[in-house]
């Protein structure tokens, strides 16, 4: 009943059909028990317990789909707490039992989701790569030769392979976007704070972001939204204000030059050069931007003060299990012991001194979009050189939590054979998590990959994001405010933008308003009246400047809601009838630009 | 010509009769040479430089005023550039000398400040006392056997004495509020950020800020706005978006119980009883809050990671001329060696800890008003132990950059004898810098501690702050949103307060409009008409707010301006004339509120 991949649509329609959380985790149980990769769990959720779970679940909110995430399962990056499962973050000898489940896992759980399993990771969440684990490397779904991306490793394979509908990585540098890369999985890294970290066992404290992996970008907002939220007890943790982008017209910043690096891997760099002709096509203006700042800030997150917070993370643990740890975990983490509280204070200040560059190109754009990761490697040649070949996954990922942004990373198609995936990452400012999100999913749409192993697979209808609200406000205007009248600057220095030229409903009145300066129209209503329209320009405002836009307006002027040629309402200006009594009526030359025309 | 205290509308008023700058230098240069305190400067503008600057002024903008700072005399922290003079940081052995202006500098010389000299200060603005200087101890301009306050302690006596109208200090822990509070003087101190630190000398760079001393809140914030603007040469350079505060209505946090100490100065706690009675009087509503938090925050400054930013500020002159130092600044910089890397990671997070604490005391208060200082000290006792009592004077001031807080320090009266000043500090968050403002200044008016030495001098009228624009936009209501109607949540809801209730202007009609649900009526101006007008309330609703919600009233209603009975125009309800066709007429009734009663 259920297709290869689990994505979100596709559980909801069966249960909608009257299967239930009973069966799924009977099937997921069935799916794990025949995984061919051993290395994506550490513990799994033990099958008696997830089948209590499902009734639980099912005694809770009998009715199907009738919760957020009802019955929808998932795998945890085993550094985040789930009660009754042990924690080791991949190294053996750390393991704990929480009692209690980290904030997020009990909010996912309350909206009924399914704990399947905690998944492997590289060590103390400390790699890109995948391999830096006792339980083992797991492989990239496409190839086993090859490596599965991490930290968050086991989580993208979980996924990826169909064994949960979503999975729990975190990012600190960028382990929960180049697995996603590697697999052909969307990723969705959270802004800082927004998520709250209490339960997480740290890696850099004050740059982790718990990650969602999942098979659609609509799946993982969902996912997202129920674990984000304030939540005192994490230090980092932010009461977010929504960042709002372009609903059209986005600008959308782009590699050149000597910033494009792919370390040799022309399909990468192919389907990077496919994945911006088809952002064009999708109506995004292309920009290209300076990246040596961001690069610089990605450089810092390892080397420069940051790895201290490794070692602030374990500094007791590792004082007395030093051995405990896998050989370059451990290389990074005792390198820490080079910086000093100065060292410290300086990294700051080279990064924000980075910030203030990015702050130009920040103009020019509204979103980045980046090769997720500019290639991939063999487990073996991993194996050989751990630490250089680590560092360029990270080249486009490691700066985004550093600054503080919010990231989706998409499947972006496959190398020439057909062999391996790769993936590209939408960067936007703190807080725009949702409003990157409708054209991520429309690019994972339009690029065709498929989800995870399923890469012919359409992705489902039912979980497109839709266009988004840029919460602006549409104002129709009639007179001065036009494109070159006089107040025209009303509307474009706070930001308005024009969204059409069009006409409004046929029983609409125009008049020459009387001793105003510069001259204005006065528009009026007379239900009845079969005229032609008038001709009239839709703009867009932020809210706040509508609001005092609105509040400039002298009388005999108002704003209420006018209707357009096509049947539509929208906030315009409209007169108080006294101002017109006696005015010039110019409601046949049909608007107001022929009738400033018409005086010259 | 001139008083005793340099007050800007008094040098205006002089200038605007006739007194010209070359006259005004000649008067600071003959009061400089009489001043009792040798202390105040480290380096003074030489003569005829001054008379220069002055002449060059004159040249420039001929006309009188005709600058926001045309010929206002100010002295300059001697660890901030003036091109020409050189800079010591009160460490003759680190002396330079910039051939640039501070950025804060340029933008005042440009507006046509006069810098009248260099002043003393705690060595490397390490000290809140004004002791630590080989330059000597400036001393309270009421008792020379009283310490200045530090560390910008030559700035403030230079205008508490009158011999400058505004002076530069700058504040780490508290260095530009704790001396003004022991000479009488205004401190502004801006939000982190706000003003660039191009130019300055640093203490710690993540948290150090540019202030300015002044006689008066207007002349203080008068300067802060010339100096004021991002420059992406700071790292830590902001585009300021400014925060607003009620403009009536204040909740002013206080200290309670044991959160208060004053270490024995029953005289400064008296006054700062009084000072909670007078913001009483003026209409604030006083709430104890826990100070906890923002005092534990406060001890991370010197007890914490933070003293390594001093040393990263001066690590290659400390390495090699350790011997130069004060001992007191060289015992507090050298402890920094005893931080490493993760000891700075650890106390951001204890200090992000801290921000998530005082969330909850953010939530009852507009703003904090605290001591400046519990208490004051001669300079013989604080010689006799730097460090303790220095630390007495930042309890109620070292938070205030760490957490990104603005603030201004007022003068709060006198002790008992009339001998030593107290002052009291209003604390607001991050840019609520103007909002902060007019509260400020209509309370160092009401304590009436005159200005500086000058204890019973009249604060200047043409000086006052007008009272805030609190950024919130009125709009009357006539039907389903006045108070108990069904439709008053959607003025609750987003923020809304209630201004009044009154009448319209005599010439309007209302209507009851058919088919609305909830029932709601229309509002139509009819010029000439002499009827008595119609109950109306008028609300406040932030611009956003206010945006959203005309964006969402239904036709045939709209906002246009409407007039009240005390001839004021406000934007309003009013009705599309096609729909009152017909429609009962309730205008006789007098308001809808009575129409309502009617109908039951």
């Amino acid at each position: 009943m259920l297709p290869e991949i689990l994505d979100f649509s596709s559980i909801r329609d069966a249960y909608s059909k009257g299967f239930t959380p009973l069966d799924l985790v009977e099937e997921v149980i069935a799916r794990c028990n025949a995984s061919a990769d051993p290395a994506i769990f550490i513990t799994r959720t033990p099958e008696d317990q997830l089948r209590a779970a499902a009734q639980e679940l099912m005694a809770r909110a009998p009715e199907a789909n009738s919760l957020p995430l009802w019955g929808i399962p998932f795998a945890v990056k085993d550094n985040i707490d789930v009660a009754g499962l042990p924690v080791t973050a991949a190294c053996p000898a750390f393991k704990y039992h929480p009692d209690k489940d980290a904030t997020l896992i009990a909010r996912l759980k309350a909206a009924g989701a399914l704990v399947i399993g905690k998944t492997n990771l590289d060590q103390f969440a400390t790699g890109l790569n995948g391999t830096r684990s006792p339980y083992g490397a797991p492989r990239s779904v496409f190839d086993s030769a090859y490596v599965s991306g991490g930290s968050s490793s086991g989580s993208a394979i979980a996924v990826a392979s169909g064994l949960a509908a979503f999975s729990l990585g975190t990012d600190t540098a960028g382990s929960g976007r180049v697995p996603a890369a590697f697999n052909n999985l969307v990723g969705i890294k959270p802004t800082p704070g927004l998520v709250p970290n209490v339960g997480v066992v740290p890696a850099c404290r004050s740059v982790d972001v718990v990650t969602v992996f999942a098979a659609t970008v609509g799946d993982g907002i969902a996912a997202r939204k129920v674990m984000e939220g304030y939540d005192a007890a994490d230090p980092f943790s932010c009461v977010a204000v929504p960042v709002k982008l372009p609903s059209s017209g986005l600008r959308i910043g782009v590699l050149e030059g000597a910033e494009r690096e792919f370390y040799g891997n022309a399909a990468y760099e192919a389907l990077y050069d496919a994945a911006i002709e088809r952002a064009k096509s999708l109506g995004a203006t292309i920009v290209p931007f300076d990246y040596a700042p961001f690069r610089q800030a990605a450089e810092l997150l390892y080397n420069g003060p940051w790895v201290a917070e490794r070692l602030a993370a374990v500094k007791d643990f590792i004082a007395t299990n030093a051995d405990d740890f896998d050989p370059a975990v451990r290389t990074i983490i005792e390198g820490a012991k080079a910086y000093d509280a100065v060292g410290a204070f300086e990294g700051k200040y080279k990064l924000e001194a980075l910030r203030q560059l990015t702050k130009a190109e920040w103009e020019k754009v509204d979103m980045l979009m980046l090769p997720t990761s500019p290639t991939t490697y063999t487990v073996e040649a991993m194996m050989a050189d751990p630490i250089v070949k680590n560092g360029h996954f990270g080249r486009y990922t490691n700066f985004a939590n550093l600054f503080g942004y919010a990231a989706i990373a998409i499947p972006a198609g496959f190398d020439t054979e057909g062999h391996l995936p790769a993936g590209v990452t939408l960067i936007g400012p703190g807080f725009s998590d949702e409003a990157l999100a409708p054209f991520a999913d429309a690019m994972h749409r339009s690029l065709g990959a498929g989800m995870g192993k399923a890469k012919e697979a359409a992705i489902p209808e039912a979980s497109r994001v839709a266009d988004g609200d840029d919460g602006m406000i549409s104002i129709m205007v009639v007179g001065a405010h036009l494109t070159g009248m006089p107040l025209n600057h009303e509307l474009t220095g706070p930001g308005g933008r024009l969204v059409k030229t069009c006409r409004t409903a046929g029983d609409y009145r125009l008049f020459v308003l009387p001793n105003t300066t510069p001259p204005k129209p006065g528009l009026i209503r007379e239900p009845g009246l079969a005229g032609k329209g008038l001709e009239v320009e839709v703009w867009k405002l932020p809210p706040s400047a509508f609001g005092n836009f609105v509040n400039n307006i002298p009388a005999p002027l108002g704003i209420g809601k006018v209707t357009l040629d096509d049947g539509s309402q929208v906030s315009g200006f409209l007169c108080e009838p006294y101002a017109v009594e006696g005015a010039l009526e110019v409601t046949a030359l049909g608007g107001w630009r022929a009738y400033i025309a018409s005086r010259q």
